[in-house]
């Protein structure tokens, strides 16, 4: 059966402003805990006309499913996805593909980063990896009322159907041989993918990218976390594409 | 009464591989969940010569105090402090100081990033923010053993002290007049400051700061996470500084 990107709930104070600004997707009900509601988020959910319902602590979490629900929990419409063709028309399409990313947590960030590099799309695949769970939804902190996302059956046959497209697979990997400050396709419709927490790129995905490029790391350490990969390679790819 | 950094509290792999390893500081003792140990980490610490007790989940969870624990935790001294003065000393000093960062995974993650980017130290204060709690030792995922972390008052008048000494304070803000890939100090002593999620930089350290820099922003919502903008800062300060 084929997964749906889900994200109908919609916890924490940055995520639901966006939710209701945006007027992306339909809003079910806003719950506010009565105990210690953002009195600007109340405002705003009722100049929007979103159905208020003022509940106990309890409550709030049990709906939103996570500890750090910030006091609101908005339950909307599922994020629709988008055809990845779609996503690849677009002449500046820059689009984030995640190959096995499962920490709810950093698929958010990533979502929310992208966004604000100015990425065009994101691609998710369905048997992989966490979809748009409350953590993720919450860490988005809104991207994804903004940034289409396109739900795939596996990555590497992503970044084939990108390619053929005309989009650039871009693999970040520790063992990319391009300094990602040097990648030559950063003006050019690309695919960036970024691989999962320790096991970094599956081999297929690795196989299927035009290109290797690696972050440069200058300490004793091994590797960033894939959060803030992203964040490095998404914000090169921006200021490269010397973009809007 | 003085906080201390803390840190003795070591979960996840990452982190206890990066402790045994270094041997930075005494190692007490490694926990291993007997339902899935990593037989790699387990081997490791057994080379070491470290005292290791095969327990069970709950006991795992109960000493790590997070649930993330991925079966394993060490427990170990505290994390020494060195002073702020120390760490200004050197001519390529490249600090990062976080000021009201509360979350400790991305404390952690900040942590992680500064040390791969080649920081030669970073700097948290005593009465705001988190300091080395079992979540923010895992996020930071061995990097507490390497990167020399300076214990202040205040993150503002440890702006000034580094002034002094020949130190510029670079704030990261959405107000920033100056694009982060156009800082004019990337290649001096520099102190990077990071201000706190959501609120961003307390009005002190904003005046105290030399140079106010952003990350240019090309999306729709209003801001990048702290781990995500901690990154972006310290790797175009590592590029730019045409390091190592």
């Amino acid at each position: 059966m084929a997964k749906t990107l889900g994200g109908d709930v919609v916890p924490g104070v940055r995520a639901v402003r966006e939710l209701l600004v945006s007027q992306s997707r339909p809003v079910r009900r806003v719950l506010f805990d009565q105990a210690h509601a953002d009195e600007a988020l109340l405002d705003l959910a009722h100049d929007v006309g979103a159905r208020v319902e003022i509940v106990d602590t309890t409550r709030i979490a049990r709906e939103a499913r996570i500890e750090t629900h910030q006091g609101v929990v908005a339950l909307a419409g599922n994020v629709r996805d988008v055809p990845l063709d779609d996503l690849c028309e677009r002449k500046d399409a820059f689009l984030v593909a995640l190959d096995g990313v499962t920490d709810p947590r950093n698929l958010g960030a990533v979502l929310r980063t992208a966004e604000v590099a100015g990425a065009t799309g994101a691609v998710l695949a369905r048997h992989r990896g966490a979809l748009l769970s409350p953590a993720a939804v919450k860490a988005s902190a809104g991207a994804i009322e903004h940034l289409p996302i396109a739900l795939v059956s596996g990555v590497p046959s992503a970044i084939e159907q990108a390619g053929r497209a005309g989009v650039w697979g871009v693999g970040l990997d520790a063992a990319g041989t391009t300094p990602i400050h040097e990648l030559p396709v950063a003006d050019a419709p690309v695919l960036l993918v970024l691989g999962a927490e320790g096991r970094g790129l599956s081999r297929l995905a690795r196989e299927r990218c035009d290109v290797l490029a690696s972050i440069p790391m200058y300490g004793h350490i091994e590797s960033l976390n894939v959060a803030a990969a992203a964040a490095v390679a998404c914000f090169e790819i921006a200021s490269r594409r010397g973009t809007r």
